[in-house]
């Protein structure tokens, strides 16, 4: 992303594995930021605008969360994978159909998502990357016409594999729409490992560490889902406090 | 690397992208550090020490280096790939002939190297692992015996390109000899990015941004040095102040 290289009037990719290398981004203006936590948070909220919910409020810690639940709010809570017991739901994607969430406003707290959209909050705007709405998201980041900085949640602060592959698929996406460029390792890496995963995605996913978390918590019944892309046309984008559906 | 998945008596192989993850890394204990920062400092200390020198003192600023000049060390020093006035040499491989360094000590600071060994000083060992010393370096890790993590210095901060597939070809090597284990997706990302360059490291390498930058400063004429496998059979290892090969 060295500057002087850079076409006029072109838009920037650049990818960050861990919210702990954002404060290392070269991007500096004119940007929206992708947050992307494919085993939850993202997911999760594409899927609950798909089912009708008005709004979601992220809020970053437990103690929020509890706050929110007792002033009346839906909480969808969990920690380390865990639904809470003060909670109305975990995290997962399954939990909001449109009977749970239609028309409601719902506080969402997770372990990586909202520690990851904290972090972003200097970018003009925030929207929710997931498999599932890839090409939606893709034609609301050609609109904006901004410089793009594609932020993992990773897990714990480390990198993750479906973060990554996620970022290499916006990647290529946006890079077939005229004006999109990159100078940036990072992106060139999460092509790369999109490229590999993509014949076989399930299969590649497999070695993901986060699956296997998932799994010994028997929450992995959401993961075909997850990969499932453009199963939803919403583009979840957040903006003084709540998410929206901007589409 | 999910301690209770790990086989007894195996030794885990962990990745870290960055010096700024460093701190996020999950192995705890009995390892050893392999420093990677293929476009200069290990390839470069690999270089000096195939070519006689006895030592190397590494140091992190400009400010110590300086000193070491003034109490009549040899010394290496660059910034941003430029060598600094006051040094004998910059840091490129090149540099260290025989006639140069041969059985002298020399001091050696670089932008990324030594700040990626400052931070790596908790672990028990620290070896500097090129394309250069592979095969020699796996041997060595294969004779301690200890849980390995391969710390990339990256470029100020950010993910690169040909650190990152250097790790993947050290973890494969590792990984063909018994007993080396990994849980880690940053491994798994590495090795399959060095499955995507192998077949043509030079043309792979051609995409990397710090590539770009070493051309603009016409200090590209050391890169098919720097990813010739086994040109060399020294194992740099840092242990109190400095570096010595204990091949």
């Amino acid at each position: 992303m060295e500057k002087e290289k850079q076409p006029v009037n072109s838009r920037s990719i650049e990818v960050c594995f861990t919210p702990m290398l954002f404060s290392e981004i070269l991007t500096r203006d004119n940007f929206v930021v992708v947050l992307v936590d494919i085993l939850r948070a993202t997911t999760s909220i594409c899927a609950a605008f798909e089912h009708g919910v008005k709004s979601i409020i992220p809020v970053a810690t437990l103690e929020q969360a509890k706050e929110m639940k007792e002033k009346g709010f839906l909480v969808a809570s969990e920690q380390d994978g865990k639904k809470l017991e003060f909670a109305d739901f975990g995290n997962s994607a399954f939990n909001f159909t449109r009977e749970s969430v239609g028309g409601q406003t719902l506080v969402y707290c997770t372990t990586n998502g909202t520690r990851a959209l904290d972090i972003a909050k200097k970018a003009e705007k925030i929207a929710m990357g997931a498999f599932i709405n890839l090409s939606a998201l893709t034609g609301w980041l050609v609109r904006e016409n901004k410089n793009v900085v594609i932020l993992c949640s990773g897990w714990k602060n480390k990198f993750c594999l479906e973060d990554a592959i996620f970022a290499g698929a916006l990647a290529e996406k946006l890079m077939e729409c005229k004006g999109f460029v990159t100078y940036c390792d990072s992106t060139a890496a999460a092509l790369d490992l999109w490229g590999v995963a993509r014949p076989d995605i399930l299969g590649y996913i497999e070695k993901a560490a986060h699956r296997h978390r998932l799994k010994k918590l028997e929450l992995d019944d959401v993961i075909p889902y997850s990969f499932n892309i453009d199963t939803t046309g919403v583009v979840p984008v957040y903006a003084d406090g709540s998410i929206l559906d901007v589409q």
